[in-house]
């Protein structure tokens, strides 16, 4: 369980009485609240407020359309329309603000997405508990050999045993160390150096603020199958939060982002001709071999 | 009257049923939704939306100190230690969210504040109300001699009659052919063109949300007396929300930023050296004439 | 003519002696500094500086994947790679910096990019030349009745003339009483009041300074066929720039974005049925008729 | 030494033939291009590319203000006004690229500054080198008391042998399993997942660019006593990098910023009362210990 019953307790006393609002509410973000939502083996992950409403994106975008849409168009249509026509602005109208606890090499990806706000926990001021990331059995994976920068097929039980108990042992003894080197009764050492002896794998938190265009932008990215994984499982869940917050809206993203395809010029030559009746293949096709195969995948379901 | 009774029920049509919410709630912002405030001769600033109090800004900073400060230091205590060492992330953790009408020279001004989020109602879109500001017979005034770009004195009366009536006549006669060029049974020219006629002083409208730091970077440049009085005016607006919303982060921008003075390098030494009792002029002080002038101002009392 | 030989001669005369320099230079842009290109009846872009090039976009591509890359692609495939994968950042790597002079109205839109930085000319502190923005006789055009923002044909000449009669009358009345306003033998109302008399195409200019990256989402979507004309036609000028200045990247900007086009989900679906031998229309697609109609116009030549 | 032979010839091998440029060029700086500086035991600083220089602000400076202060104002006097009245857009059209090398919990630190391109090498992609830090003896210091994130003393000389001890050989345990958790001919796991098991002190390197703005905002608060020292000394660097690039403008950023202290509201009043002639003490003077004491510290030269 991520969780100790005192992290539960400390959450569990930040729920306020409710209050009457007349800000826009959504009742599927109110039962969201306060609950912490479990991710990795130590990572959690919280919806600790949130502004605006799918409506809210309706009414944004009429202010800069005017009186006449009002008639025309209803508000899951526009949504679609903003979505598919790429504007975006309305979007940046709704806010959410979530509690996270992830892993520091995972919060090196994520930070690089600039459009947020964020508070970190700080290891200069406080001391990080004894709390690494160790993969799941089925996540210790080879390196791929078509991608670079991605991962395999998972290694066979006996190699994985010993990968985790080397991660393990290694982090538990810069663990130590670190306590060590601050213990005051000891070394003594200041806390802004003593947490360089920690592993990449520590847990560390934050609050990360951000708009709602800038979130589906950074879902897009880090939801994807060549996102690490242990990122890729963040963003799953929180797209699980903007189906409840944002119904229209998550679904118009699924439809012109998440499940959407963009054909290059060249692409949309060979589309064209095939639909013409032509037979084309790679050698006559004007693609690489790599832009062939990645549009035979989507077009074609071949891999 | 800035607002039209057509006016006030359409934003009185937004005003939903009170909703329980377990989200930081302010009573005092609760009774400003929806309420405009008219600012010039027919704008107006109400608050649509907000996320967050002053224990936003606490609970995201002590996320980053963790949970040592929260025996030693109080809310209030802590808000004006982040402010006076200029510690602004916490403060991006709170958002606000504005509909405002504004004269168009205005919105430029204001657009040059990139760190919010807007969206404008559409001229291209649609056909801009018969709405131009005219200044207020005591704005009517003088070039100022000493300040390149700033105004000085009230013209006398006439002259001011004068101006408005030029003022007035030239944005009616563009309108006037603003809506001839547009008319369907006539010349039926794009929106798109025809609105290049109107003039400067043509009011648009616009949602504009941002985060409590950048609207403090914003008040503290707009609410300045050097900032042109037409923006000025919405800006001591929100200075007025801003008790409302954040009290104690309010008091704290008050004592370390709008009421505060800082001492270049140059003015540090001429402070020292009045201190401990020296006598000091500008023709021994090193600072140029404008320095000490500006320093005497602050410190003396002097202008 | 769109520049006075007075505005060329003070161009002309910020032209400094070449010097030499070890940064990245490319041939084609020092031809094209200091060279304004007129663009509408008064307006012009000319680059003042640049920094970077193609190979300035790979290396940084290059730290972020290490050494390992080196061998086994080339510049033209990784920037098309980076491209085609959305992996913006080494496109941040370059930057470049325009001096413009555009209509109000025009700059009004352009600002909304708010990823660039701008120094505008003050009309608050200086006096506005008399230069206003009239369309050629081919671009005063109709309503579009398909679409609520954009324009139709050309109106026919003798209205066109009766248009451009208006603008012309009225911006020249504005023009007269702006200087009659500020006169200051006269009125000698202030600036940042006077200006408010002007009319929107008022030419106005600044320096624009913007990186490789939030350029091409500038062009992307200013070089669009929706976008209003008055600003396309400064976005076509920059494409040529772009190719001038960075080949590379400009051919994979126009195989991938320009010339690209995006399937959505459920576009996708009927593309594949199409391949599969299946006839679809409009009515069994799942698609609305807009979306179909897109849909066609790019996949089949219809409109 | 912080770079081996290897490193200094493949810097080395970048340098390109100068070439002639119309753009602004600033000798010194051309100096500088391709020369790494050694910061910390493994670490590097060096100017990759720059864009404008002191004049290119008064350039930006004068269309924002137009003709007239051409006559009345000198370039470093304008720039000294532009600093004291932080009219900060001038100071964005500048730009500079610098490639440096820096450990991991410095990299944390320094990524915060959002403002800012930045292109990191990967780890998912390719192998990070055996180099970690190791502070120097003198910085091997205690926790501070006073101040709950910063250092104090150094330790004594043994306790600090130990210290380095310890974390010399964490990092190296850790880099030892990390290649061997690599190996193909091992355990071949993958890069994304191996590189976790390593310490923060590691050495990774960007390429990161940033405007003359953001970089004096970041200087501002990272060669601030209050800063870690591991950051500090590259901000240090960059300090002098920016007095041989734009001389004028450092100038004023000591004179404004980096020597310039603030007075809040109420020790506006203390000063004030002090000037004409009265005794104030921290009790009678409405300001809190800690703000009285950092104010005695400037004015009075107490600590």
């Amino acid at each position: 369980m991520a969780l100790t019953s005192e992290q539960r307790a400390e959450i569990e006393a930040q729920r306020s009485e409710p209050q009457l609002t007349s800000r826009p509410t959504v009742a599927a973000m109110e039962n969201l609240l306060f609950t912490p939502f479990e991710v990795l083996d130590h990572g959690f992950l919280r919806v600790v407020d949130y502004m605006g409403d799918d409506g809210a994106v309706v009414q944004a975008a009429r202010v800069s359309y005017g009186r006449g849409t009002k008639k025309v168009s209803e508000d899951a249509g526009l949504i679609r329309y903003l979505m598919r026509h790429r504007h975006s602005t309305p979007f940046e109208m709704c806010e959410i603000k979530f509690h996270v606890k992830l892993p520091v090499f995972v919060a090196r990806q994520w930070i690089r997405h600039r459009m947020a706000s964020v508070n970190e926990y700080s290891a200069r001021y406080s001391i990080l508990d004894r709390e690494f990331y160790l993969p799941a059995m089925d996540q210790v994976a080879a390196q791929s050999s078509s991608n670079r920068q991605g991962r395999s097929d998972a290694l066979d039980a006996d190699t994985a045993h010993q990968v985790l108990e080397i991660l393990r042992r290694d982090a538990s003894q810069c663990y130590d160390d670190y306590e060590s080197l601050l213990n005051p009764e000891g070394r003594g050492l200041a806390r802004e150096l003593a947490r360089i002896n920690l592993t990449l794998n520590t847990y560390t938190q934050w609050y990360w603020k951000i708009d709602l265009h800038n979130l589906m932008h950074f879902l897009a990215l880090r939801a994807d199958p060549h996102a690490q994984y242990e990122i890729r499982v963040y963003a799953e869940k929180m797209i699980e939060i903007l189906k409840a917050w944002v119904p229209a809206t998550a679904a118009a993203f699924e439809e012109y982002r998440l499940g959407a395809f963009t054909l290059s010029a060249g692409m949309l030559k060979v589309v064209r001709r095939r639909l013409a009746g032509e037979t084309v293949t790679q050698e006559n096709s004007g693609l690489t071999k790599r832009e062939w195969s990645e549009m035979a995948a989507v077009l074609d379901g071949a891999s």
